[in-house]
């Protein structure tokens, strides 16, 4: 049995909280309202914003060394929509590893709409989660309580695919938000 | 009813004029031993490897002028499989754009596994063709075939889009070719 950690308690949070219920392991959540408690899981999820991985880094950095961390994050430019804030050769999930040299980062959920995880499916497809890192344990102990949970776990290569999976969720939301995905829909993984 | 030229007539090729005809519309099919041949579409598809598009800009490029041109490559570097070979920050579509400023360029196929514009179908949902593009009409020409050929049209957006098209279509065909997605499947568009 694993423990796990999320920070954050909105839609996805909530949505991989559940996840990692429904597979049978622990799940310690917290938000900003808990920034005193310390975390105690070996994977820890970020299910934050883009924007809130800097003060995470600042804050709880330390404490990440030696985990799991597992970046979700999608890197928008909200004003323009048009645009990713990452370099176009970079991603979230590669700085983020540069800021944690000590933690095992590895990226997954970002391609998933919230609604997805919490019914299991993407149309007729079961929902899968596409992960991507440099350490293979770290990305089975993600496929690992994603499977348990009845998802699909794909491991889609190193820590260098973030940039396509970032991309891909980035293509996902703006047909989404233009209604040509539907937001309970989206890529669906058809093996 | 449009008249539609395809340059290329291996899988994608094929797959394509199959599309044009079901709809109803005119094909003509020309590949490197018809060079002498006029195009004679209003629409004219380059269905061929993102390495063959400099020669065709160097002895179509004129005759290409004024018509709607389809670029459908994946401009992977088949030696590493692990990169695009254009820069990050662009796409193959916004470098044949620009060779091609008197053309209409539009991205549009290169996601589609060469089998699912065949049978219609990825998985159980019918096949989804992702159109970028920054000309309208262009983009409704080529959306009109794709659906009198039964199959989805998506606007994806602008000629920028090409690039998360690109992306897209790299992370497919690597999780294909580590069979975790099928060349008969891959990413279904789930409305």
């Amino acid at each position: 049995m694993a423990n796990i950690s999320i920070l954050g308690t909105g839609s996805m949070g909530q949505a991989i909280g559940g996840l990692v219920a429904k597979g049978g392991n622990t799940v310690q959540q917290l938000n900003t309202s808990n920034a005193a408690e310390a975390v105690t899981g070996d994977i820890v999820i970020l299910a934050v914003p883009h924007s809130a991985l800097a003060g995470i880094v600042a804050t709880r950095g330390a404490e990440l060394a030696g985990k799991v961390v597992v970046d979700i994050t999608n890197p928008l430019d909200f004003a323009t929509f048009d645009d990713l804030t990452v370099p176009a050769d970079g991603s979230a999930a590669a700085e983020l590893a540069r800021e944690l040299p000590q933690s095992r980062v590895v990226k997954a959920f970002n391609t998933n709409f919230a609604g997805t995880l919490a019914t299991g499916s993407v149309g007729s497809e079961t929902t899968a989660v596409l992960i991507a890192g440099d350490d293979a344990d770290a990305k089975a102990a993600v496929s690992s309580f994603v499977e348990a949970a009845g998802l699909r776990a794909i491991d889609a290569g190193s820590l260098k695919r973030a940039r396509e999976l970032e991309s891909l969720a980035f293509l996902q939301m703006t047909l989404a938000a233009g209604e040509k995905l539907s937001w309970t829909g989206g890529f669906a993984a058809v093996a």
